[in-house]
């Protein structure tokens, strides 16, 4: 017997973003089939991070594409220690491609486990978010800012914006009919532009409390 | 440094269940006084199993009282090994007054790291669902069942159901305002009786969900 595996590493190893298609059968065609992700714990890395971590000039290898034409979840993972150095979480996925800031984002349930009271955060705003400390097999990188919980957002194209009334930067609500486990998520942040397929991102909380596997249903409801 | 710990023990142990009380300000005296409160993971016992884990004779030691009258948190934990005995939850709270049937509460991200497909369940109602091992200081229980995630709920007496209009077994929604992270929970079985006072119990998934901590209002609404 060894210590407890944090949770949820079993499926980050499989998948790093569970993905859930519902057809929207009996429906007109025009209505977009919705794909609900739900993101694990992982990690975004500059260049520079990638390089102090698994060394000089090392680049991040591709393991499994991401829903999302052009992102993937690479091979690579990194060790996220905690404030005070005394808890951590031991093989943190990283998605690719690198971005020009390190970001890593956690589940609340992630978050209170190391220690780091998360903010909630639109990805990208990272400004006065807390930090923390990550460890590669080539080095260690002391973040000064960069972790959050993730704001529970959905990618469309602007065809879909089109279809459900809303515009860039909106808000919208996701109905999950999940049995005993069914909710209404408020507030998802609509991120629309040329590409992007129709996609809402969720963390592990939100998965988790609506029990997303088993889900019947999903739906986006403007408010 | 060492190995994490599971995610919320700290939590567990400042207090096993977390309450927010919302004073409904501004409004009528008639608005009964809600009580929104997370479960950590937890476990009851019958009195057999207690002398199992903790020696003969042994009773449970009263740690901190609940909001419902006559139940608390003990000062025993166990710890829970999932199957295939490689993960493990070190120290899970044992809640008293001890129970006809052992009975382990866990939220699906706990469930997950120890590797345990948790059914929804009212509590009590554990035919055919997993079982696990426990380990307490003097002796070990395998038990045949009893895991299970709880069905969101709401205690209320007979005057609370009759404000809002619902009866025993009923569904209500809960609606948790709570900036980005505000949500509606669907599906919360109530469970009136004479005595109860009013308070819906959540698990830790389901207040993570909702950042429970920083919510502005809750509010349970008829569907």
């Amino acid at each position: 017997m060894s210590v407890a595996t944090p949770p949820l590493d079993r499926k980050v190893i499989e998948q790093i973003v569970r993905q859930i298609v519902f057809a929207n059968a009996g429906q007109t065609a025009a209505v977009p089939s919705l794909v609900v992700s739900i993101s694990a714990r992982h990690l975004h890395l500059t260049d520079e991070h990638v390089e102090t971590l698994f060394g000089r000039g090392h680049a991040l290898t591709p393991m499994k594409p991401l829903y999302q034409d052009g992102f993937y979840a690479a091979e690579e993972t990194v060790m996220i220690v905690g404030p005070g150095r005394r808890r951590m979480l031991p093989s943190v996925r990283v998605l690719g491609p690198t971005r020009p800031a390190t970001q890593v984002e956690l589940a609340f349930t992630d978050a209170i486990s190391l220690g780091i009271d998360a903010p909630v955060r639109l990805s990208g705003d990272i400004d006065g978010t807390p930090g923390c400390v990550l460890v590669g097999p080539a080095g260690v990188v002391e973040l000064k800012q960069g972790v959050i919980r993730a704001a529970r957002h959905v990618h469309m194209n602007v065809k879909d914006a089109e279809y459900y009334g809303v515009k860039n930067h909106d808000r919208i609500n996701l109905r999950i009919e999940s049995g005993p486990c069914s909710l209404v998520l408020e507030e998802l942040i609509v991120r629309a532009d040329a590409t992007s397929k129709l996609e809402v991102h969720l963390d592990t909380d939100e998965g988790n409390a609506a029990d997303l596997d088993h889900a019947s249903r999903v739906e986006l409801v403007k408010p």
